[in-house]
This record gives structure tokens, C-alpha cells and sequence, in this order.
């Protein structure tokens, strides 16, 4: 634990390399809070990206592949991915447009995607994405029979080959801009939640779970 | 204004058809309300993906190149481009794992990025940049000089071949499920701002503005 890992070529972090991390810790913070990630393929050379949901379970990230068909014929090809995460804190106001910025956490994952598909090992990962997303909600949810598990996708990939950005602070103008008369400063952001909307065709007497009630990210 | 585009054959959705739309209003919508994007290129046929911001003038998105340094070698020698836009506005909790789905809108582009070149355009796309992210905001920041808009690159892609997906709505769970005693409904979820934090370092005597105060988005 608290170990740097030395990043490979491809996640050494050239642009702002200030803000580069690359503490297992870190990089799995960001992951675990995250609700979504940017999945990338090549079909034929061409890109693809599609947001979809992920699960961390020690250094495997899992990516339920549903909704990403046409992808998934390459990906079962063998072919690599990058996944990016990405969870906005805020944005950045300076003195001048050219050094405006967000606060932001980020994660890119490079290597080839693997389909789960020991059914110990898809259970286990279809937990973690229920759980990912709410926690406390595998307990309670009907959870998927053999067909429905058949039915779903999910791909892994090692966070063996993985990098984190953060930029997090205020603004950094430059001396020359210091003076002028221009609001500098950050607006911070945040994923709130509202108040549960109960499913109108829900059974009589099933009160709101506190998962629902009090759902926070980070 | 109102027509639906015909989509191509990669911007025909065929997961989840259902959810697809291709009205130019929608589209631009989620365009204009997301605060960045996740642009995806190929590099020697390796998919790479980073999070950027962008902004729309007509049918036209600009996206932000600054931090894509190597993503950008192979965007300069015209590599084909997908770029996905998505919003997330609720965790939906079916009775089912297998039915667990999340509120949302996307948008994916297709098509080739150039590179903005022409001194006017990129002035324009520069003060679209700054005011997608923070309306009013062009009006009080200094807006780039030569040198500064010589050291930020932006690209551009068409709207053209562009689809979107939108889920809304409570759970669908199988009738079979429906008697379940499992909370079902949505969570909803915002973006929202906090209050803005002043630069420690300002000017004195600056006041907050507007668009500052009362950020919001959508």
C-alpha cells in the first residue's frame, strides 16, 4: 500500500504533468466513486466510446458490456481499450479565458478487455456493480437467475495499466493579471441527490430503504 | 427546425433502439447542457479516450485540444473521431438486478476533426468555449491575445452525423417481479454548484458576479 507504480509509456502523463498521479490509492478512490466510465474501442480503425457502468474489485475494473453491441464484436476480437473516468469538482475562473480550468479527478485504464465468463466470477462482478452504484442494494434487489446472468456482458480489465489526473485549488493567473478588476475564483461542483421518486406499481407497505433515502457519492 | 435527421448507418442505435432520437433540438440540448465531453481517437489502430470541454455554434462542436497532446498527433493526420456526451439524472432500482438501469441523456458524434486554423474562427470558438462553460463570463474575463490563442488548439467536428439516447422514467421490472417486497423507483441526480470560493489572491474590492452566485445547469 502507498506504493508509486511506475507508470509505462502510455501512462506517463506528458500535458501537465504536475497533476499526474500514480498511487494505487488514488486511482482507486477516483474509480470507486465515479458512477460511469467512457469505454474506447477500435472497429476497423475507427473509434468508439460509450459511457457504461464499471465496478472495481481489487485491481480488476469490470465494464457491463450491454449496451455496447456493435463494440463488443470488436472487443471479443481481443482488441485493446481505454477507459476513462472522470468526476468534475469544479470550474476554475481566472483573471483570463486562456487560464480558465476544472477542478477535476481523472482515471485512464489502457489494455485489452477480457469477457467474464466463469459464473462464479460474473456473479461475483454483477454484485459489485449493483453494489458500485448503491450500496446496500444487492441485499435487498431479486438478484439474476442463470438466464438473465446469460444474458448480460461484462468485461474486465486490469487497472494494472492505469493513471490518475488531478487538478484541485484555485487559479493560477498569471502576475501580469493578478491586479485586474475580473472575479477569479472556483464554483464548486457536485453529483446531489433528490429525493427518491417511488415506482408507481410499487407493492403496499415497502418503505424507502435508507440507500435511497440518504444516497451520497465520495 | 423539428425534423429528424436521418441517421447513418453507424448513427442507427440499435441497442436499446427504443431510446434513440435524432431530433437536431434534442441533440443540441444535451450538447449545450453537458459541461465536457469524452473525445475518442485512434492511435495506431489503439483506442485512446480523453475528457475534454466543448461547446456548439450551430451545427458545429468545437472541442477544447490543449490537454490531448498525443491524442492530437493522430487527430492532425485526420483520424476519424467519436466523441460521447452524457448526462446523468438518475439511478433507477428495479426489483431485479438484472433491470437496475440509470436515468440519462447521451449524444455520440461521428466524423473527422479539423483543426481550427482561420484567426476569426478560432476567436469565435474560443468565446464559445468560454461562455458554454460559464454564460456571461466572456464579457469580464481577458479574452486571449495572439499568443494565447496561438498556444490553444481547438478542433472541430460536425454535428452532422450525430445520435442521441435518452432514458427516462421509473423501473421496468417483469410482471412476474412486480408483487416483489423490494423498493423500486428512481434516484434522481444533479449537478449542482456550491458556493464560489473567491481566488485568496484577488484584487481587492471585486465583488461576485451573477453568473458566479447563481450557477446552474440545464
Amino acid at each position: 500500500m502507498g506504493g508509486v507504480e511506475a507508470p509505462t509509456e502510455r501512462t506517463t502523463v506528458k500535458r501537465h504533468a504536475d497533476r499526474a498521479v500514480y498511487e494505487r490509492e488514488t486511482i482507486q478512490a477516483i474509480v470507486d466513486e465515479a458512477l460511469y466510465c467512457h469505454l474506447a474501442v477500435s472497429v476497423d480503425g475507427a473509434p468508439r466510446v460509450i459511457p457504461t457502468i464499471h465496478a472495481r474489485v481489487g485491481d480488476t475494473l469490470y465494464v457491463h458490456g450491454s449496451n455496447a453491441s456493435r463494440t463488443l464484436r470488436a472487443l471479443k476480437a481481443g482488441a485493446e481499450a481505454c477507459v476513462a473516468i472522470t468526476i468534475l469538482d469544479g470550474l476554475i475562473l481566472a483573471r483570463s479565458a486562456f487560464n480558465h480550468s476544472m477542478n477535476y479527478r481523472s482515471v485512464m485504464v489502457f489494455g485489452p478487455l477480457r469477457e467474464v465468463t466463469d459464473p462464479q466470477e460474473k456473479w461475483a462482478a454483477q454484485e459489485a456493480l449493483v453494489e458500485h452504484v448503491v450500496p446496500g442494494r444487492a441485499a435487498d434487489a431479486r438478484m439474476p437467475d442463470d438466464k438473465e446472468l446469460r444474458q448480460t456482458t461484462i468485461l474486465a480489465i486490469s487497472l494494472e495499466e492505469a493513471s490518475a489526473k488531478v487538478r484541485a485549488g484555485p487559479p493560477i493567473d498569471a502576475e501580469r493579471d493578478l491586479d485586474l478588476p475580473v472575479w477569479a475564483g472556483e464554483i464548486p461542483l457536485r453529483l446531489e441527490a433528490g429525493a427518491p421518486v417511488p415506482d408507481p406499481r410499487m407493492a403496499p407497505g415497502v418503505e424507502t430503504p435508507p440507500y435511497a433515502r440518504r444516497y451520497r457519492r465520495g
